[in-house]
């Protein structure tokens, strides 16, 4: 039995009649009100206009219909001269006893929630479900090539006083893979096994290496998987290792799939600009054609979503994976950082 | 010459060299404070690393490892015990002002803006550009099917009191065209050349119509166009003489591309949820099975996408169309309404 049919069985057609009325006297009340000649809704026909709206707000499909009515009444009741505060007043009143009745009579009227319970409990902007734990301040960044969202997960990081991972994060790895601990090793290693392409920001593996059988023998934890996943699982491992420890931005790596996995709240955003402001940014950074840069823009950001796809079976481009999304071409760098921690801060979760 | 020319030409050899030497002291004296095992980023080797830090900063597609770099370093530096105060606030200045110098040096260190100005400037959620003129706060919503945007719209205007456009558009539309002003007229006019379609909440031109003749006399100001593309200049008509007079929240129409063509400032948000949550709740209201919900769903978003398309030529399903864009499962649906409220109202703007 879906909701439409539930509240049906707990409503009178006497009751829809009653509020339909209601709706007819506040139209006729706000028209004479206004004196304007803004018109009125319905007819002097009382019978048939309450006909109407009870077919309106008993019928769930036409929810949109029946806020389109009360919407209606309550823009040209807000057009009423104040001087006349008393009516003005009592109109307002009974206009907002109609909604809340409305909301309770009609299913599509903001009945049915939208609320994902366990997805918002896990979501640090949201207020609407508590987080329960105690827990670490994590912001996680997805973001576009170009969009300028590393400049603002940085400089974001630096504002909040909190750590940044990127590359770091593969610098981890490498260490936890047993490469040693500065850049200098790091080199020797992407030499080896591992490629870190910096332009793509990401890890991939060099085949034919010498070296793969002495890595694999280190990664005896993920015996078995493909090295990219054994990668994948090990970033993964000192992720959650840092949640439990410390605040942090964290860009790419599919942070917010594995913070959710793994029951620990955190923020999730995606930064974005329209692609021809990201592709002009990188013209001016690179010093390239229109034609070099677009290209690369698309290829980068296929990447991204290819690699994101993979590991986490949801699209990296839609903003329904996100608690939200920014235009960073509106904001500039300052401005999405300003308003990315003001919304973290003050009061905006 | 790109940006990178520009820098390299500003900058002497020596620069980079003082701004690597730095970095290289920075590392060392942060491997000192800490007396952790965390480990150096760099070897003893001065000179060599030095080389190393030259070269990725000197170059803007290594902007991204440089950024790594201080990153690497001020990570550790935040877990120096705070005991010694001197050191950790000498540490601290210099990694502060090494940030400064970089952004300077590197391009691709936040050196070019994504900030589109003139978009900006329209963007009534953006203080980074503040808009000249004296206007009234319009709030452009448009969302996909099942996500409650229309609900949430809806109760946005009631928490900002102030009028909210969606059907109401088409009934003004209706009565320029000359159909008068009541439901019931409505409903006969909707019987002759038009249809409103109240699941789809949108309008259509029924073919065969015997009024056609009819109606395009009376569309005489739009003589010569299709009579979807003469609904719609009046419609935009209709709102921007709207924007001159009233606050309100607009549901879907194109409003936001509307009033960017117009330059009048607005803010424009995109709501959506997972489409599986969406369904969900369409199930419910409706009490119809899973494939049918999906189905309609399905339908519904892409006839929204495709007018988008057809009057703006820009992809209504993409973030960076939008100020910003939020995932109302995350927040419920007064959740949401209260998160929108407060960005637009309390500072986040």
């Amino acid at each position: 039995m879906g909701e439409n049919e539930k509240i049906k069985s707990k409503y009178t057609e006497a009751d829809f009649a009653k509020l339909a009325e209601r709706i007819y006297e506040l139209d006729k009340k706000v028209y004479t009100a206004t004196g304007s000649n803004l018109g009125r809704l319905f007819s002097d026909d009382k019978q048939s206009s309450i006909e109407e709206i009870m077919e309106t707000i008993a019928e769930s499909h036409k929810s949109h219909a029946s806020r389109s009515i009360v919407a209606l009444i309550g823009n040209m009741a807000r057009s009423i001269k104040k001087k006349d505060y008393a009516t003005w007043k009592s109109i307002m009143i009974e206009y907002d006893s109609i909604i809340k009745q409305l909301q309770d009579m009609s299913v599509g009227f903001g009945g049915v929630e939208i609320l994902d319970y366990e997805a918002a409990k896990l979501s640090d902007v949201s207020k609407t479900v508590e987080t329960e734990e105690k827990h670490h301040r994590i912001i996680c960044i997805n973001r576009t090539y170009g969009s300028a969202g590393t400049e603002i997960g940085f400089g974001l990081a630096d504002k909040l006083k909190c750590n940044f991972y990127d590359a770091e994060i593969f610098q981890e790895v490498i260490n936890n893979l047993g490469h040693g601990r500065n850049v200098n090793d790091i080199k020797k290693s992407t030499d080896i096994g591992y490629k870190y392409d910096r332009k793509r920001s990401s890890i991939y593996y060099e085949k034919n290496s010498d070296q793969l059988k002495y890595l694999l023998t280190n990664l005896n934890r993920y015996h078995g998987l493909p090295l990219k996943d054994a990668i994948f699982f090990k970033i993964s491992e000192i992720l959650c290792d840092n949640a439990k420890d410390r605040d942090f931005v964290v860009m790419g790596r599919c942070a917010d799939a594995i913070l959710t996995n793994n029951h620990i709240p955190h923020i999730s955003i995606f930064i974005t600009a329209p692609e021809d402001e990201r592709i002009k940014r990188m013209m001016e950074i690179n010093g390239t054609d229109y034609k070099t840069a677009k290209k690369h823009l698309r290829k980068v950001d296929k990447f991204r979503a290819k690699y994101y796809k993979y590991y986490t079976s949801k699209d990296w481009y839609e903003a329904n994976q996100y608690d939200f999304c920014i235009n960073s071409s509106r904001y500039g760098i300052e401005g999405t950082i300003d308003f990315i921690a003001e919304i973290v801060n003050n009061g905006c979760k």
